[in-house]
C-alpha cells in the first residue's frame, strides 16, 4: 500500500482526493490517508474528519506527499512539513520542480485539466505530467498516478512550461473567445446556446484531424468580402482588434504552423 | 410528402443529402428527390445515379430548392433554376435572403456546423435557422428542417449575420488557438495529444457554465508573474501578440462581457 497525503483544499486537491477515494473504494492500492486543509468545509464531504488536518504539526508519516496549492504558496507550504527526506510533489503546470523546499526529495504531479467547483470529471482520461529527482521517487509517482489516470507521463520542468503556455491558448484564450460569441449574441437578441454544438464539434475535430488541416472559415480561404463585413458588423473597438490578429496569424501562420 | 432538390456537392450538400436519406429511409415524409451536381463523384455514394444532375435544364419540379455552394455563387445558380414561383433557399450564414434571384420565393436553411468531408455527424442536435418572405414557406421549411434536426429556429438575416460573426470567433479563431498550441507543443517536443482532454472539457465547460464564469488563468487572476514567464518563453512574436491582446481583453472585458 503507499501512503498519500493530500495538502489543499482547492479545486485541484478536492478532484484528486475524489478520484484516489473512488479507486480505493474499488481496490486500488494507493491510500488516502490525510488531508491538510486550512479550510476544511470543502474537504469533509470527501473524507473522513479524522482523517483531516488543519496543523502541519499533526501531518501523518506516508510515501507521497502531495501539495495542491497555489504557485506563490507551493514553496511556504513546502517548507512546513515537519519531515526530511520524504517525496513531495507540488501539482503546478508553471512552477519548477526546484520550487521546493530541500528537506525533503522533490516531485511534480500535475493533472493537464481545467477543474470545475461541483462538476464532477472522469479522471482516467486526464493525462498527469510527472518529474522526480531519481528513478524511485519516478516510480512511486508512476504508480500513484496509474491509479487514477490512464495516461501517466515523464514530462521536465521545461516540456511542462510549454504545455502549460499552450494550455493557456488551448482553454484560457479559447474560452474567451467563447466570451466574446455570447457577448455577440446577446448584442444582437440571439441565444448563444445555438452555438453550442458548432463548439462541440469543433473541439471533437482536433480528435481526427490536426488544427492545422481543421482551419477553415473566411480567413483562411481570404474571403475579404466576407472579412470586411464582419468587421463593419463588429461593434465593440476589443472585437474588431481580435478579429483582426487572428484573421492575419490564419493568413500568415495557418500554413507554416 | 414534401419534395425536395438539393443543388450542389461540397460538404454541406453532402451532409444535408446523407441526412435526408437517412430519416427517408426510416419513414420521414421529406423526399429528396433530385440532386445537382457539377460534380457527381462526390453525391454518388449517397443518392442513386438516376437522381443525379448536372444541368439546370434537367432539374425537376419540387416543393423546395436548397442551394448549397459557397456565397459567392448564389445569385447566379439560383437564377439558373427554370422554373418560376418556387421556394428556393440557400444554406449560407453570411448571404441575405436578398441574394437569391427575384423568379421565385426565397428561404433560408442555415445549418449552423462545421462540416468535416468523410467525418459523419448527427444532425439532430444542429441548430437550422431558416428564415422566408412569408408564412406558408416558413411553414415547410420549418417542416423540412424538424424531420433531420431537433433545432429548428427562425432567425433574421441581421441576427444570422451575428451568429456568423460569433461562430468565427467560436470556430475558426478557437481552432486556430488550438494550432498555436500545437505549434508550441511541437517546438518543446511535446504531443499535442496530451492537450486533447483539457480542450474536450474547455468546450463541455460552457454546457453548464457561462464562458464568463468559466473564465480561469493568469490573465483572469490578475497573475502578473505568471504572465511575464510565458511572454518570455513565447519564442515567436505573433504568438506573444496575440497572447498579450486575448490577457488584456480578458483583463479589461471579462467582467463587462
Amino acid at each position: 500500500m503507499i501512503k498519500v497525503v493530500v495538502i489543499g483544499s482547492g479545486n485541484v486537491a478536492q478532484h484528486l482526493i475524489a478520484a484516489f477515494e473512488y479507486e480505493n473504494s474499488h481496490g486500488s492500492d494507493v491510500e488516502l490517508v490525510q488531508v491538510y486543509a486550512r479550510n476544511s468545509a470543502t474537504i469533509t464531504p470527501l473524507v473522513p474528519w479524522d482523517q483531516i488536518t488543519s496543523s502541519f504539526e499533526e501531518l501523518i508519516e506516508a510515501d507521497l506527499y502531495i501539495i495542491c496549492v497555489s504557485d506563490d504558496a507551493i514553496a511556504e507550504v513546502s517548507s512546513q512539513i515537519p519531515f526530511k527526506n520524504r517525496l513531495v510533489a507540488h501539482t503546478s503546470g508553471a512552477a519548477g520542480l526546484q520550487i521546493l523546499n530541500d528537506n525533503n526529495r522533490k516531485g511534480v504531479f500535475y493533472p493537464l485539466q481545467t477543474f470545475t467547483k461541483n462538476k464532477e470529471i472522469n479522471f482516467r482520461p486526464i493525462p498527469i505530467c510527472i518529474e522526480s529527482e531519481n528513478a524511485t521517487d519516478f516510480h512511486v509517482l508512476q504508480k500513484v498516478g496509474k491509479v487514477i489516470s490512464d495516461k501517466v507521463i515523464a514530462i521536465n520542468t521545461e516540456q511542462r512550461q510549454a504545455l502549460h503556455v499552450a494550455a493557456v491558448f488551448a482553454n484560457n484564450f479559447t474560452n474567451h473567445l467563447y466570451a466574446i460569441a455570447a457577448t455577440i449574441c446577446q448584442e444582437n437578441q440571439v441565444p448563444f446556446d445555438i452555438l453550442e454544438p458548432l463548439i462541440q464539434e469543433t473541439a471533437a475535430k482536433i480528435q481526427i484531424l490536426s488544427p492545422i488541416d481543421a482551419q477553415t472559415g473566411p480567413a483562411k480561404r481570404n474571403d475579404q468580402n466576407t472579412i470586411t463585413t464582419h468587421l463593419n458588423f463588429l461593434k465593440e473597438e476589443y472585437q474588431k482588434e481580435i478579429y483582426l490578429l487572428l484573421t492575419q496569424s490564419i493568413q500568415e501562420n495557418g500554413k507554416k504552423l
